[in-house]
């Protein structure tokens, strides 16, 4: 059979959403929480136009879906993100107590997954979902701002 | 010399915050935000009434505290907090380069210390500030709620 709406279907929304943040001068990381194989939030990457370091794509799409379904837990969604969630979205996420987290590239120095117990033990993680696609996008960002 | 603007003072600010939250049902937390000796942001726990597990009091006192310096960056600034910060808001607190974090109660359960790295290495965190008080807010919160 074929599944149209698979992992890296979704994450390439979140794509999407990286390249709107790429395209404003933001760190290019994109996000969609997708419930029953709907989007119900998309967001990116804001911490420069909001001057907010809370302003990452996985706070605002907890926040967004959290509004949508008008219930703050997320017990049935799924997050996909294009860059692999820091301790503060890890920490979050696992308030948020959401089912699975797919996300594409790894986050060698901030990444959740340095630390043990920040995730929710009833989430499921899946990684590097298009994380080559993902991680070469915020590598260009970076090397286009030291220029 | 006698100098008023103590860690305490500043405690009783964020105790005061926690109380606003007690009486609207929510997990009694307050922090405040302080720079030069003035308190540049306050705050309370959110989360009921916002339907959003990211409204941590801690959570909104950054958005605030950078809003009113114009700048995402705290680094001259002090947050008190009634309760440890959590792994999130820690993660938090790493990215605003915060100067001092100075909290009440400990957070046995999902206490950002737990994990090492959480904090900027460049923050200094005091514990323990009128911590008795701050404890028996949330334990009186909590007790109230099973009843």
């Amino acid at each position: 059979m074929i599944q149209p709406f698979n992992d890296e279907y979704f994450m390439k929304q979140a794509l999407e959403e990286a390249k709107k943040a790429y395209e404003m001068g933001e760190v290019p990381v994109g996000a969609v929480v997708v419930s029953n194989n709907q989007i119900i939030a998309k967001s990116h990457n804001l911490t420069e136009k909001l001057n907010d370091v809370t302003a990452h794509a996985e706070m605002q799409a907890i926040t967004a879906a959290a509004d949508f379904l008008g219930g703050k837990y997320l017990k049935k969604c799924t997050l996909y993100v294009t860059l692999e969630p820091c301790t503060m979205c890890g920490g979050a996420l696992y308030w948020s107590q959401i089912d699975k987290i797919v996300f594409g590239a790894t986050d060698e120095k901030r990444g959740a997954s340095k630390h043990n117990g920040v995730y929710h033990p009833k989430t499921n993680i899946v990684s590097g979902v298009l994380g080559e696609e993902c991680g070469k996008l915020i590598q260009s960002f970076f090397e286009n701002k030291r220029k």
